[in-house]
């Protein structure tokens, strides 16, 4: 118990007055101004041997991590992250120092955002490291978007190349694109967004099964990222579909936006990746113009 | 992957519209209402092992403890919670069943309370249970209630008999005290306010040596819990102030407030338990008057 109490203790003398955070750390609850009268509330778990190992992770990037994925979920709804709060549960056998450093990963990042750590839960135990981090934010004045709204003929875009997060460590070092879903958000209609956690050829369902709707993805324009391992190109693109952990925004927009956008120097780095279809389907467009479902090319779901 | 998937879509289709709650589970953010301007956030984690053990507990006591301290936390601000949110990591082994007990149980707590479940993150291993919600409130019109506040003078009350709360399983049981808190907040000026989780004789440091502050607690005055086990009555009382986890109310208010409150047949339950004084020591008036600092009676701080 000492330690949690001075742990706390040293987490709070480190915070900045924010002004969206009347009252932080070390009340029974946080007290946020909300002055769109809109909050955003996004919350992840993230586990020790289940989403990070410590090494190859670091102390730090365990706290980023756990913040960041926090952060992208609020950038998939465009909207700006304010508030954090984080629920640890440290492994006593490893010290103060690791908990420390686990909670500098977090603020460091915290701090780029301009996020305030408002708030959490300490507690130790000899077991694994389990942070469960929720990050409270407000949508722009163009309100949230959502994972519902994507149209027939919608073009599908990815903000950069999928594949390999893990392999690469990608997965503890990426940036949120937080400001850049806000100026998409900004410049064109966005009908339905996401982040891509579970691999593009899971994740893109969501914006369009679960809406009744279908997609081609076009099997040449899969950006493929050069964390993916050499392998003949098709499973590679398998593994830019499969990997997760990407940390993207997947999103749609309609072809006049979407040209708008690929057409747009600001917008460097946007690849238009398919197109929503009525048919109830998530198909591939291979390269000599075969369409598949993706299942029938051993794109496994995983749920 | 396949049953955490189906598990989330079983939650979220036992979920009805909530009107704080225009964009619930399913998103990558939970969007919410807030009339008011301002949002309260409270933040806990449990584990298993360390909060609870499951014998005794079963699944559907786990996930109601889970969101009830949370609720409590939301009370201690005198505010009214709106929605939860439950970051789960669920042990593989005990299977479907078990999991769905458990978010049954939080369930018909939320239900209870109003509380929309809005979100989360569900995740499993093959190790115990760890559960983090986050509940989000809104203030009453007369704000909220911090820990920081009392003045010199002021006398502090708790809601109801403290102690025994691991002994005769209440931790699980407990009613959150938000009908009280606000409630309380409306007939008296309260002039700080938490829940008891530490146990009242560490808790109410924060209400009076973190501020500056100090107080008396009366020896006689301490209600105990028939959960305590029978013992000689000075060791009673220390464990009404030590064993924690009671998730009574703890508040100040003026004299003339107090003897309001406890005339009013409205508030029956409310214990006067002691004062606040200028002098930074947390001490006990025994019943021989003798006024000893707690830590010089045998009682542990523990932190």
């Amino acid at each position: 118990m000492s330690h949690e109490f001075d742990f706390i203790e040293r987490v709070k003398s480190r915070q900045r007055p924010h002004a969206a955070v009347p009252t932080g750390i070390g009340d029974d609850a946080a007290v946020l101004t909300v002055a769109g009268g809109t909050g955003l509330v996004a919350v992840d778990l993230i586990a020790e041997g289940r989403h990070f190992c410590v090494p190859p992770a670091t102390a730090e990037l365990v706290g980023r991590k756990a913040l960041a994925v926090n952060l992208s979920d609020i950038a998939a709804m465009a909207g700006r992250p304010q508030a954090a709060f984080a629920a640890v549960l440290l492994d006593r056998r490893r010290g103060r120092g690791f908990a420390d450093k686990l909670m500098s990963g977090l603020e460091q990042l915290a701090a780029e955002f301009d996020v305030a750590l408002a708030g959490g839960d300490t507690n130790t135990w000899d077991g694994p490291i389990i942070i469960s981090v929720t990050v409270t934010g407000e949508p722009t004045g163009r309100g949230p978007v959502l994972r519902q709204g994507a149209r027939p003929g919608d073009w599908i875009l990815v903000s950069g190349p999928l594949g390999g997060s893990l392999d690469g460590g990608r997965h503890l070092t990426f940036q949120p694109r937080v400001e850049l879903a806000c100026r998409l958000h900004e410049a064109v209609e966005l009908t339905s967004m996401l982040d891509v956690s579970d691999g593009l050829g899971r994740d893109v369902r969501h914006l369009t099964i679960g809406q009744g709707l279908g997609c081609r993805l076009f099997a040449e324009q899969i950006p493929v990222h050069s964390d993916v391992p050499s392998l003949p190109d098709d499973e590679r693109i398998l593994r830019a579909l499969g990997d997760g952990e990407d940390f993207e925004l997947a999103f749609t927009v309609s072809p006049t936006d979407g040209e708008r956008l690929l057409g747009d120097a600001r917008f460097d780095g946007l690849v238009c990746v398919g197109e929503v279809v009525e048919e109830p389907t998530v198909s591939l467009v291979l390269r000599d113009g075969r369409v598949a479902p993706l299942e029938e090319i051993g794109f496994e779901h995983g749920f």
